[in-house]
């Protein structure tokens, strides 16, 4: 049981972990922060939240959990804002999807890395945001990567372990690097390939007819163009090294499909393309 | 009412067709023609056809109208089989993704383009492939485009038209080329995305992983990339000008976000994530 627990940015991640807390009688007093008040004012009236608090200093005084919960640009100032207000007890945990980031602006704004702060980052979501599009059930048998620093406790990362399975999580732990690669891989290049495809197709002459004829496929393959620019500005930034890697090494393939389609080698594209639709039949199933 | 219709390639496009049609009472027997004799038994299990045949000029013989359902390569063959077959009142038409290649197949199998013949487009379909995955619904309210050549007379037309209409769709027309670009941009491109995507991560030392790491919106993302080889093979082979037109516009406007990261220049990324959302959720909704 959390006695207090404050949520700073109560969107979509932080309030669906409210709620998933309470729904599991896991916590008892939720604070809400944030810079934005009618944001907040919203998540009270929902019941996502207890208590509201604009300043975060006092947001965090007798929190025993802080989940930090904004776009990852904000972390630092975030960590500058809420020092004075935190107890040696206070363990402290973000859901940034860049890591590296995150710890450098830890270490900047605490001077050395608390031992009760524990990185980590839950797989879930969707394209909405707001704490009108928070669930209880977001977080059900999604993974949450927690990685932990050189210096994070063991107590505090079995804390925030714990939370998260409360929430229904299952939890891994792994190096800030790793996470910062494999997440690059699988989730910052295809938000970034997707914003990519639709604003080419929104900036030509006949956009209108061209979306009006866009399949299921088109909608599915477009969703996560619907999430939050100013989040998945602040991902490309916070995680540029791992990203221009794989985007890189993107272009690079992609630039051999164009040369088979001039070519005309249609050997070398149905290799790729049955080599694509098995690794995906296998690990996505549907 | 088609008193006979023949489908040539009993896949989810053209046993979906039958299945519609067979449920509007619009059609009195349906025939199954294709190379794969297994597939055809299936679907003859299935009802989804009344009759199968494996000679392409006997499956077509006494058709009122006859469905061209196979990937597009395929065209050409087929068109040339079915030729002594055809009578001088069965309309011909084709659900090809790709349409001047078709009318190119056309006019080498036949001589000149016949004033039966209606080049057809329905822009529905799942990553699913085989008779196993057609079902009546699946033209309910999406688009089905014609592209009719200089040659096709409106009766024909008209014939076609009703009969996608009565399977649920609705019918636009558009000229060839037009078609082949919008679909390049909205359909083929993405495919080849996905694909390629899906390879580039397939061919990671850490596949396994990455996979697993992998949350709802990389499932949507690569959803299309489950879709079949040798039919998308066939359409990026017979789409080539129009695809590399696109391939190529996207691939700049990808480098330049690229250089955008690298520069850390957020106010374009910001712009164009902005721009991106904004057309989706306007365009797609959901």
């Amino acid at each position: 049981m959390i006695k207090q627990l404050t949520i700073i940015g109560v969107g979509l991640i932080g309030g669906s972990l409210a709620r998933a807390l309470k729904q599991a009688d896991a916590v008892g007093e939720v604070v809400g922060a944030g810079r934005n008040a009618q944001h907040l004012q919203q998540a009270l009236a929902l019941g996502v939240v207890d208590r509201i608090e604009m300043d975060l200093a006092a947001a965090v005084r007798g929190a025993n959990v802080v989940v930090v919960a904004t776009p990852v640009g904000a972390a630092e100032a975030i960590f500058s804002a809420i020092a004075p207000g935190l107890s040696a007890d206070t363990v402290l945990t973000d859901v940034g999807s860049t890591k590296a980031s995150i710890v450098a602006a830890a270490r900047r704004a605490f001077g050395e890395l608390p031992k009760n702060f524990v990185p980590g980052h839950p797989i879930a979501g969707t394209e909405k945001s707001g704490v009108e599009a928070s669930f209880a059930e977001l977080y059900k048998g999604r993974r949450v990567i927690l990685t932990p620093t050189e210096n994070s406790g063991p107590q505090a990362v079995a804390r925030v372990r714990a939370m998260w399975e409360q929430a229904g999580a299952e939890v891994v732990e792994t190096r800030v690097e790793h996470h910062d690669e494999v997440l690059a891989a699988t989730s910052h290049l295809p938000h970034l390939l997707a914003f990519s495809l639709v604003d080419t197709l929104a900036t030509l002459d006949d956009k209108q007819e061209i979306f009006e004829y866009a399949a299921g496929g088109f909608r599915d393959f477009t969703r996560i163009a619907s999430s939050d620019p100013e989040m998945w500005h602040d991902i490309c930034l916070h995680n540029e090294p791992a990203l221009l890697k794989m985007l890189e090494r993107f272009e690079a393939d992609l630039s051999k499909l164009r040369q088979a389609i001039a070519d005309n080698d249609g050997d070398y594209l149905l290799q790729v393309f049955t080599r694509a639709k098995a690794a995906r039949d296998q690990f996505c199933g549907e």
